[in-house]
Order: C-alpha cells, then structure tokens, then sequence
C-alpha cells in the first residue's frame, strides 16, 4: 500500500504540531490578533472533503486507531502529506480542549475564483448581507450543497466561511462550494450584482415584508416558467438585507409565515428557498426512486 | 397603573430567588438528579410568551431597567407574581453564569393536553422520533409555529421540550404549541398512530431513501388535492426514522437532494416539509401582499 507514514509524537511542544496548536485561535483569519488563518477540518468525513478540496493540505493528526482507520481507507494520500499520530492526552494540551472526534487536517487558504469563474455554468446562486453568525454561514453552505445552489457570494458584512466552526457545521461544503467576496463597503458591494444581472441572472431578495410577493411567484415568470438562472439574496436574522441591497434586485419574495409567529432563522430561510428554487426546476440531477 | 410590584434582592443566598438559582441544573427534568423541573424563559420575548401561556408563572426577575421596561409594556401582569429586581452581579452568582439578557421567568410545568384534544380542529402536525437534541427541539417547534403546523407529537427517544435550552431556541413556542407525549416503548408507541390515521390524517414519513416519493407527491391525493389532514414524521439526524415507525405510515416521502451531499438537519427537514405542507394547501391563514 502507498500513502503516508505517520509519524508519532509524544512531545506536545514539537513545532510539527503547531497547526493545531491553541485550536480556539489558529482558525482566526490572518489579519486577527493570533489568526494563523489556516483551514481546520474536524472528524473523517470533514478531513476526508478538506484532503480532496482546492486548499493545500499541510498535515493530518489523529490519535492511533482513527488514523489508521482513515489511512487504511484512503489509500491514494500524497506520500508526503505529513501525518502525526498522537494519543489524546497528547492532543488536548496542544488543541488546547478535549478533541473527541481524534482526527484532524489543516490546510492553508487558497485564493478565491473570480465572480465570473464561480458563475460559469451556475444555475443558482446566494447572496449573503451581514449573515455575522459562523454557524449559520455554515448551516448555509451545508443546505446549499445538498439542495443544488451552485455558488455562494459574499456581500457585505458575513462572517468568515474558513473559521473552523463554519467548517465544521457546513459538513466541510465550504470547501467544496465555489464562494466569492464582492467587496467593497455596505454601500458599494451591492454594484456588483449588476454583473448577476449582466450574467442572465433573476435576482430575488428574501424577506419577511408582508408586502413581498410569495416565493413561488418570484421564481417563475409570467407563463409559469422557472427563470433559468437565479441568485437568491439572504440578510442577517432580524435586519434582514438592507433596503440598499433589496432595491438592486429584481423582485422581493417572502416564506408565508403564520401570523404572530417571527421570522425564520436565516439558515432556515434560505433552505426552504433552495428547496422551491430546486422544485420549480423540477428537482434536476436527482435520482428518481 | 396597576401590575406587580418589583421587589429588589441583593443577597445571592435569598430563597426567593431558588427559582433561577444555578441555572445550568434548575431546568432538568424532576426525575433527574438536582432537576426542579421548572420551565425558564430567557429575554422579553420569550418571557412574554411564557407569562400569557398555560404553564403557571413562578417569578419574573430581571435587572432594574430590564424589569421597568417590560413591566411598562405589560401593564396587565397579575399584582401577586413574584417580582425580583437584580443586579447583573447579583444575578450571575444565583444563576452560576453571566445572563446578559438580564429578564428571567419561572413557570411550573403543566399537565399536557391528551392526544385527541391537542388533534381537535388540527390540519397539519408533526410526530417525532429518536430527536435527542434540545436545540433540533427547539427549532422544530419554531419552524412548526411559523409554518401553520398545529400540534407536536412526541413517540419515543425525544429531547425534553421544557427544557431551558429548547424554550430559548423554540422561541417560546414550547410555551404556545400543544405537544403531546404518546408513551410506550421504541416499539410500542407507534400503535398510537392508528389514532391518527382514525382520526383521517394522512401518515407521512420523510426519509433520505431515494426510492421514497418526493415531497410534494406524498402530500397530495391522485386527483393532485392536498390531504385534508396530514400528520409528518420526522426521525433523528443520523439514523432517521425506525424502520418500524416508517411501516405504520402510509407513504414514505423524500427531499430531494443533490448526489454525493448529506442529509439536512432534521429542523432544516422538518422545516421545509411544513413549507410544502402549507403550499400544497395554498398557505391558508397567511395574509396576503
């Protein structure tokens, strides 16, 4: 069999450790106090994603059965992909916490595709405004995988797709989905959507404004037929998108919510809108049972 | 104006605050170790929902400008609830953690309705199973409220949805949805089924298996019309439903997902099939733009 060697190490101070060293802080974006910046996958099926993604892969740690057991069923690793095995004792004073699930990877970022590039051949896409919340961004990503959205393009204000908790609650999506940056302030960003709209793309603001028409209505044109390409904006949980960004899209559409009830949690509200986005196309590239 | 009058406390020891003392435990079942079984509610919101529920207020206790605003809003509290005016300080040593939302209140809990009462004039509910995770609770009862589902129906394996933690998620709507227990062991409950399907619901299991029928089939008749009543079983992440639930259905249905992703967390699930669930019936009860 090839693949990498795994390498023991007892010595929680040894410098090859250091990717995973003070875990609660390497993940901070480079540009952070600490941020080391890199890319932590946590668990088989998260390193498993990590290893095969556009992200270098620096090193892979893991306690002695679980990386034999993840070595033993990837047989195709690079030989030079370094492997640390530790015990969990070991791992915990270097994590800096009890690290149940024994295996991790580490990976350096890699620069993002261009926003043509990441729409190339997209039937779907989500904008995301001021979604501050790393669980969330991950819970969208994770939704936006498994239900057909093609890309996912970052306004203003989101929080940090790489940070390790977004990883992990996106099932690792996050390094499979294409994703891009717009830039600019919160009043700029939005400009660029025009190259959405430029691109064929019908561009639908998700809100709770009672006023908005239901999505299944923004989804379809006149004689019923599903647009053919489509970027869903979501905002924040209570702000929403701001009037800025909904006033650059082509029309307004809300989830009929029950009266006296609040809004849905904005992870929520987009996977009920990749859904019936999905279900207007008639749910393609699904197997039929 | 009348309403309680706030009482101030500074002494942490004070039995008056035992209601919201050492938070962390206060909220575990009675038949737990140390569980009171008391019902929390954390900020306005929930507080608010709380205090106009079925569930019978203990205490309402706050910091001084947090209990003034809320009192101010809420001009009709009965005068004999305990109020208890707190400081930060004061608050964190009873309750053993910082609660920066700085408004609590106590409740008992409360008999739950039976089966045929919580059924009574419902067209939509959701039975669950093997859901072990307070905050899928939590969500579950929060997407139900918001997407016109009627009642909670609880087979074996559950989370508890009186817990501090689902209140908070649920955003009180444990407080507001009926919920009902049906008993009986993980191979007995679902006898209880029956009641429902008597009742004229339609039995509908979702599943990740691609051989079920995708969603909006399974929740119309061969004419294309809405079921009439429907009752949607939602199994544990993971796992899903038992084999031995799925068989006391009627039909087996699915969301469609994109090949080689995962299944959605089931609050994400349940939340989308009460998404089709009301737009099968043509979101009813939903005021229109």
């Amino acid at each position: 069999m090839t693949g990498p060697t795994p390498v023991r190490i007892d010595d929680p101070a040894d410098a090859r450790l250091d990717d995973v060293r003070d875990l609660n802080h390497s993940d901070s974006r480079p540009d952070l106090p600490g941020g080391k910046g890199l890319v932590i996958a946590e668990g088989p099926l998260v390193c498993e994603r990590l290893l095969a993604s556009r992200f270098p892969a620096r090193c892979l740690v893991g306690f002695p059965d679980r990386l034999a057991g993840f070595l033993a069923d990837h047989p195709g690793l690079p030989e030079d992909l370094p492997v640390y095995e530790v015990t969990r004792e070991t791992l915990r004073e270097v994590a800096g916490f009890d690290m149940h699930r024994g295996l991790l990877a580490a990976a350096d970022r890699a620069p993002e595709p261009g926003l043509e590039e990441a729409l190339d051949g997209a039937r779907t896409v989500v904008v995301l405004e001021g979604v501050g919340d790393h669980e969330n961004i991950g819970a969208i990503f994770r939704n936006a995988a498994g239900m057909g959205v093609d890309a996912v393009i970052f306004g203003n204000g989101c929080a940090d797709p790489l940070y390790r908790r977004s990883v992990r609650v996106s099932m690792g999506h996050v390094l499979r989905t294409p994703f891009v940056h717009l830039g600019g302030t919160h009043t700029t960003w939005q400009r660029r959507l025009e190259e959405l709209r430029s691109a064929g793309f019908r561009l639908v603001s998700l809100t709770p404004d009672p006023g908005a028409v239901v999505l299944p209505e923004a989804l379809a044109d006149a004689a019923g037929d599903a647009y053919e390409r489509v970027a869903l904006l979501v905002g924040a949980e209570g702000p929403g998108l701001t009037e800025h960004a909904m006033r650059a899209t082509d029309v307004r559409a809300r989830i009929p919510m029950a009266p006296g009830t609040d809004s849905l949690n904005v992870a929520t509200s987009a996977a009920v809108a990749f859904y019936e986005r999905d279900r207007s196309l008639g749910f393609p590239g699904v197997r039929r049972g």
